[in-house]
């Protein structure tokens, strides 16, 4: 279970003990966005089921880049997510519809770190 | 010289050739952010000048998660980064005001690609 301060974004995910793999997923989309919100959120659920999954974060400029980083345990985890037959659909109909252009980089991490502000006194 | 689609944003970067090394900043910001739209500027000029530096990418859901991709030749560039005077007092103040919550990964590339949509006939 995790635990999340109150108001305020969750997350960034993160940092897990290396080595493990991140998928860096940098899009800029098309005007044709039909279908994506509801694919989209389906990959999200459907990713949780693969072993060796961690964690995923995203980040969304209105109008311009959007970043998707998966965290995964090893090379395996990130293969089977890879050749999901439902995910290789939505891959498809990314390129077809969804994507302008992106760029995917696959990468085992050698070091992480983190940091978290210590927490206000709550007024509540 | 890079050459960029008209009226539509800009990037993603790359691929590149692997191997290269990835920084993915995944940041949560408080509600001090005085001094960071300067000094975030001064830091993406001040990159540039590192050798190996390759590019960047950046995302900022409002009101929520940035993420910041760097990617560099070697880990020597990222360590030269890492450590320049200028960027660890810039990592200081981000400490004591503008982060809740970062993580760093660091981490090797070993397999990227990229998609981009052929240019629709331009009117122009």
């Amino acid at each position: 279970m995790g635990s999340h301060a109150q108001d305020a974004p969750a997350g960034p995910v993160g940092p897990y003990e290396p080595p493990y793999y991140v998928a860096v997923f940098t899009t800029v989309r098309t005007q044709e966005q039909s279908g994506y919100g509801e694919t989209n959120a389906r990959m999200e659920e459907l990713v949780k089921d693969v072993p060796g999954y961690l964690g995923m974060d995203h980040a969304q400029t209105p109008g311009g880049l959007g970043i998707t980083v998966g965290y995964f345990r090893d090379a395996e985890a990130l293969t089977e997510w890879r050749t999901h037959a439902e995910h290789r659909a939505a891959q498809k109909r990314g390129r077809a519809e969804w994507y302008r252009s992106y760029t995917l980089h696959v990468a085992k991490v050698e070091r992480s770190s983190g940091f978290t502000r210590a927490q206000e006194p709550s007024t509540g």
